[in-house]
């Protein structure tokens, strides 16, 4: 016998645009959003039945009649807000996942109307709005870091293959995608704990000495533990973008961690989840 | 407390070519590997020590000197042997990830040495590696397939958000990724097994009429678990790549499904598995 | 005093798909369309003035509008018959440049209506339409080319910072581009012409033996213009796409012109016009 | 006869990181350049001359070699100074291009050796040393701006296929690619002018009501010559994002331009030079 095992369906890249004429400047905000619903919906593959299957149109249109009315304040709440709704949609929906992510828009000086767009990462939140609760995560992508200093990799294994010399002294630099889950709903503020969850991670990248992505993973995760009781676990996935300390010998030059290649193939790539034990 | 939950660690886009000179024409293998390692890693993060973690730059080294003697077969071959390689590598590995795009070249005419790439689809496997046995996958992806007609979408259920009209006649436009699990290793040729399999999906999509991308992923799913014995569950992923009719009514024109604008903002994502059934 | 110097506007970006199903199978077109007009349109920009100024989203209802009738034939007749509406449009316009690349979609097996796009390389052409005559060019791009013998590079100059070793055996990996100038609209079949013109390019590339990029842009462009007299000159921009012989001596393998290291950073880029001298 | 046009060659995508650890916090130069020769070398290409051809991969490595000493101020500095390098190094050498972009890192906080990525736009700057004079262009790339007021677009003519409708009130989102002429090097000071333009870019961007994208070049362009005499024009290319009003009245709800569908294809292209007049 053959069957449909999980499966899901919904809208992906609706791209929505609401500004709030109302506050000077102008609030804009800017959302990239997909929408997926889980449920009884193996009828519809095994016999074309589409009698429970929302249309993925009426999705993106209920993202943009919804916005005007409830896209008033975090990314977290409007996606709860259109976890819900489809969850109501159809008896046969039993699970929705809405994703969202945010691209910030600041304003250039004391223009109410004018905007540059901050492309240095981009804010994260994906829901899942189920009949049993409500699992909420908030997050960071395309966050571009480096340290240029006071990171090191040292006492690895060395075997035939090894080639890589030991260093106390390169550079570290990474792309930092970053989701953490909120415990519960009751007390969050999303956005002061997503402002001040993105500065302990900066901080502590910051101060931190790095032995390795893996101990750096650590250091900031755990202070975002420690530091914001509302974080249940911190997800985060640091690609290793390597640079090269350039050999110039042949030239006669000298360099001392100054002249470096950066590259983005072959490139490490570590992830992890920190959480509370229990 | 804080600990550290799921992680793992690797090496990814690393690019290697081989050519076989021996044979007319040359063969060219051009691929994209990424290697992950999973186990008992916890201390590298919370403890800063290193002398469990295989560097990623020997992950690299070794994908490239094993390939002159081990890359003679199919990628799931060699994927093995890179993951049983890792996984005898240190005793804190548990488990070895490889995946591994094969990008296809075809000969030019009857010349031995001149290729030109098939952008199609790329070919795909993905390897599991532990103590305990094997997980084999194999797949396609970026394959892009349209049916321009004997593709509708009706009976869907409507509510105040729904605008889309019903159409019993519809471009379905869509760009397929696909996985599917090998049951065992024993008696599967994965290059023979993958030509097959990749036929079956390409002739089903062909011949079959479809009520829904839904409908469209069962059907051919169905077959090629039908047809070949060997795949235990098959994972599809199709975009709905929408292709809008033009209204031209404003100009005077009758456009009956001739002319159409292509999109891929937003666009459907349906997702499922198809498996057998005990 | 400041003025407008050399300027155009238009819209770029026009996704159009035409399906034509009184043929079996089917015939899609799959294009991008570009236009860009030039003129007398100074005072849009110092004064505001738009009285001239054809919308873009015009151009954009211009092509579905026309496609039904006119694009028929090959995508070059289609790009004429919009540069001349352009050109007439409005008497500030002097110059309309339309640019048109052309997705393959192939048949699958006997079926009529389902098709798999062909990634390996786009179609474009390039006309520009003014009071005084056309230009028409048509080109590939995309074309990802390799030869795995036959590919030197010897003999050039040695300076302090040069390292890299004479190698008369190497592979050579590109991803052209190239367009070529039709001399005149008389007596070109532009199907027909570019259909041999693709092969010839493939075909030259596939049988010389390559001292250097530059040289095989010479060996390729000139056989394009000697077999083809319709072709007044042949433009060809060329990525040195570099494969490098990776060192495995370290391990103690030997690594004779087997194993490469594929890279796209950086790359080689050699651009010449090939064409008749008076 | 057939011979060889136009033509230049050299290497692309050399990325190259620089640190200076002797200030607090630590300098980071992050640049991708691209060196093209132009000059006597047709013979590279009919006859297969390697004499003159200075490899690739010696530009690359000249780069490396010369970033410790020379680049230690604007961008434009190093450029001129590659430039010059490689116009000495063959006779054959008639003019050098050099194009770098330079990606801004921002440091975090007080860390000396902690830095961010500013992805909103980056500076770039594209020289040409000939043995009679050098021209050299400074810009910007990818800089997002969006008007959310103060922008308009009417009084364009109709015709049978206009449908768009005028409008005093529409947002102007676009992705600004400028690059202005310096007269000459006496007493540009690269780094000042850079950040004093791109003010005035920003500034006037944010100050003006636009009457069209046209309008909008031609205001922020002027103002850059009229407070910056050292330019001698300015080339902008700015697509127009369209970001229409979502219609929901099908829903009975109102939306006076607050909810927008953001887009990127097709969109509007407009491209000027402002410069001086005689």
């Amino acid at each position: 016998m053959i069957e449909v095992g999980p499966n899901s369906y919904g809208k992906s890249a609706i791209r929505l645009v609401k500004v709030d004429r109302h506050v000077t400047p102008h609030r804009v905000r800017d959302l990239t959003i997909a929408i997926a619903l889980e449920g009884d919906f193996a009828a519809s593959y095994s016999a074309g039945d589409n009698t429970a299957v929302i249309a993925t149109d009426t999705m993106k249109n209920t993202c943009y009649a919804l916005a005007g009315e409830h896209l008033t304040g975090a990314i977290e709440d409007f996606a709860i807000v259109l976890g819900q709704h489809f969850l109501a949609a159809g008896s046969e929906v039993e699970r929705v996942r809405v994703a969202i992510d945010e691209h910030a828009w600041l304003p250039i000086g004391a223009a109410p109307d004018a905007f540059t767009r901050d492309g240095s990462s981009t804010r994260t939140t994906s829901v899942a709005v189920a009949r049993d609760g409500l699992e909420i995560r908030a997050g960071v992508t395309g966050l571009s870091l480096m340290k240029t200093t006071r990171s090191a990799f040292e006492g690895f294994p060395r075997d035939r293959f090894t080639t890589l010399k030991e260093t106390d002294d390169r550079i570290m630099a990474t792309k930092v995608s970053a989701t953490w889950a909120y415990g519960g709903r009751a007390g969050v503020g999303f956005d002061s704990s997503f402002a001040a969850i993105r500065s302990t991670l900066l901080e502590t990248f910051a101060d931190h000495h790095s032995v390795s992505v893996q101990a750096s993973i650590w250091i900031v995760g755990k202070a975002v533990l420690e530091r914001h009781p509302e974080v249940a676990e911190i997800s985060m996935s640091l690609p290793n973008l390597h640079h090269w300390t350039v050999d110039l010998s042949p030239f006669g030059i000298e360099n001392d961690r100054e002249v470096y290649v950066s590259t983005t193939e072959p490139h490490g790539l570590i992830e992890a989840t920190i959480r509370r034990s229990d």
